[in-house]
């Protein structure tokens, strides 16, 4: 794959990825949304199902990581870190071209929340400090623990790697073209059983991308970008991925 | 394909489109439903589990493009545009016979819920002028604003298109006859992500048929067919295909 | 395929679907169950990861009709109806042995069910003479109109035989092995968009067997077996499967 | 495959598993979950969806079984019971530390939990003695009869087995690597219709390992680990495999 290639297949393809798991977000949260208050599962097949139209997408242009914590999981796995900055430079553009897209098609759904001052009931009991506007860009934690968030994310994190690195092992699922799919439900499955404590992240692209945009987006009310625990989805997706990649390396290779 | 396959195809595949998809909205909606408020989720999986029974029903006659949008942008991306107003011919048909087909299976239901005079609640909280029984049939912004509504159109058809557009680069796919799968599972990602604000029309003849229908049924009480909004889920979504074509042959040809 | 594996395929393939269809209902209905009240989508999906299960279950065996409608709808799409007798029979003994396995798996909650004597909230709003406990059986009108309830089984039923029958067309889709996965997400369509009047009997087999059963069990405060009703899902489906068989030869033989 | 290979694969496998699984069960019954009351759907997928991931890494190593009924149903099949201790071995390992990995995960949940004594609403009427917080590890009856409970045990796994014992049977299906696909939603099924009395263990390393850890963590208010009740998800699911196996030689063999 050229460069440009895979530029652009991880801006486009991640540009793809958080406009749709965004959007998820701003529609079942914000006012005047036909999907709001549509609930957890919503959320959970909305940002599996943008994993997958993102993979389809983009894969034939840069393999779709799509995802900083993918990228180093995989060069853990080949030794080969030679693109690794490339590829989440063009992540970190997408993730924010996402995230400006989804105040675009919402823009009238943020103007309404907003408008009312009214916030939207968080899907959890104890949302903590971050209003669900910047709920609709990056994530955070139902009990605020820096230790305790990191191991959810690092675990969270550490079984998305290991699926995708394991998958070139089943015969014949590349050959099918299921694989994205197969990932999509990954994905899924990790936000139902690992979402919980705090909304499974997974990516650091996909939070920090977007929590940039939400600080410098001209939104009314729309409270601070909770930069203190802006590292936490950082940190423990990469920590995650390297301890995956070990991990193949040391019994499945 | 010949073209009576074409236009058969696409009349059948359509109609089967529209009936399901206009059906999920009966159910959900309507008085006497035993699917009554079951909810966006509801909502969205039944829409793209519309496409996915439509499309393998219709893909060997005419390949099943059963949007006008879809076979705009084959014709970006191809350059030929000769059938173009043959596919939209049996589009526009198939849609029409289709919400035709959904009245004939809710009859009891649109009774139902007439005579009692009693609407249903609305899926979001600011449905607009335009009540539910219009929704059966066609869609309508929660936020009504032309350039915004427009802008959610042309967004959501562009991810449709360009996941359509894109699927022959996966490899295998294709071979395993699980490409209408895919296209399902975005379909169902759109309406989840994107379909919060305007319902996701993503597609001219899937709103401009129905519409035209429900002015023609013999229905009391139905209210107007909101004939002022009419043009946006007509013309965002060819925008976006056009959009969605010219990307194409910019970065993936 | 043999006679004695046409017979025991379907009779096995049928009790598991019905052991697994009407254990949804009881799982949603009947007091006692922790799925009590899980909802329409709860059903929807039930129902279709049914069919998947049984199908790939005995589908080596008899090619998993499982339906006189499939049946009858391959007949006339053949021509060949020397098997017909012999895949309805084994078709009517395993849903009779399926409702039986629902009583038994679910005997505690039918138990709890009416001692208590409180019937379960009906999933619509006019769930008419026949209470929760036939529902978990066989279905019913929200609608008590013959007319407009045989359209709607008709409608429903031809577009699932249709589904089954283009289905050789696909390329790829037999070779891979999915066909039944396309099958069931075909059938939760249906439940979803054709469900809401009738309940989608859209199997003579799937409703008139469990209705022998409840009427046989000794089931105390069971109410009646609502046997005025019962023609309309065993003629519904057979007509709706005669319509796609022809309508088969006529378009896409 | 290697005795290490099996062994390691069944442990990471049935690891990743009851991470997942017991991780969902968390994540919709304790305080401070974002996932909190997304009910049985919820569940019901998050148990399929673990399936689906855990087979996935694994079935490279050991073939994937994760569950001692499905290693005892394919030694009835195939008469070979060498390796079944070793597989029974990894799959216990793995179920215990699973569970104490949703602990991990899921710390600062429990503590909310337990710190508020309130205890979450149970997803049935009757949840019986065991509270929500065991739930999160074992099943527990919703009417407590050792008779009832172990015949609903027995049938939900003899579905199970016999969808995995015959999966080999439809061709393409391992072709394609869909298979463990076509598993996980097998799973779902079981949940959605054979859940609702017991919570569908089927499978004695599920439940007897995380029970284990229950008994042994340092959790304050934790309640008992309802040891009179633990035989049957054992007993049940390993009747259930050797019912499907022997029904695999007579009737599929």
């Amino acid at each position: 794959m050229s460069n440009s290639h895979i530029f652009f297949g991880e801006t486009i393809g991640t540009a793809i990825l958080i406009l749709l798991g965004g959007g998820v977000c701003a529609a079942v949260t914000l006012k005047s949304s036909k999907a709001r208050n549509a609930g957890w599962l919503a959320i959970t097949f909305g940002w599996g199902f943008a994993v997958l139209t993102a993979v389809y997408i983009s894969s034939s242009l840069s393999g779709a990581h799509l995802n900083p914590a993918v990228t180093v999981g995989i060069a853990v796995k080949t030794g080969d870190w030679n693109d690794v900055p490339l590829y989440i430079a063009g992540q970190m553009l997408g993730a924010m071209i996402g995230a400006a897209l989804v105040w675009v098609a919402y823009y009238g759904q943020f103007q309404a929340h907003m408008d009312d001052n009214e916030l939207a009931p968080p899907l959890g009991p104890d949302s903590g400090p971050a209003g669900p506007v910047l709920g609709v860009f990056s994530t955070g934690p139902e009990v605020r623990n820096p230790v305790q968030n990191l191991a959810t994310e690092i675990i969270g994190t550490a079984v998305l790697v290991l699926a995708v690195l394991t998958q070139g092992l089943t015969p014949g699922l590349a050959l099918s073209g299921t694989g994205a799919l197969i990932t999509a439900l990954v994905v899924v499955s990790i936000g139902l059983s690992l979402g919980g404590p705090t909304g499974y992240a997974i990516n650091p692209a996909r939070d920090l991308g977007p929590r940039i945009v939400h600080s410098l987006l001209p939104l009314r009310n729309k409270g601070g970008s909770d930069w203190g625990y802006a590292w936490i989805p950082v940190v423990g997706p990469l920590v995650g991925a390297v301890l995956a990649g070990g991990l193949y390396r040391l019994a499945f290779a």
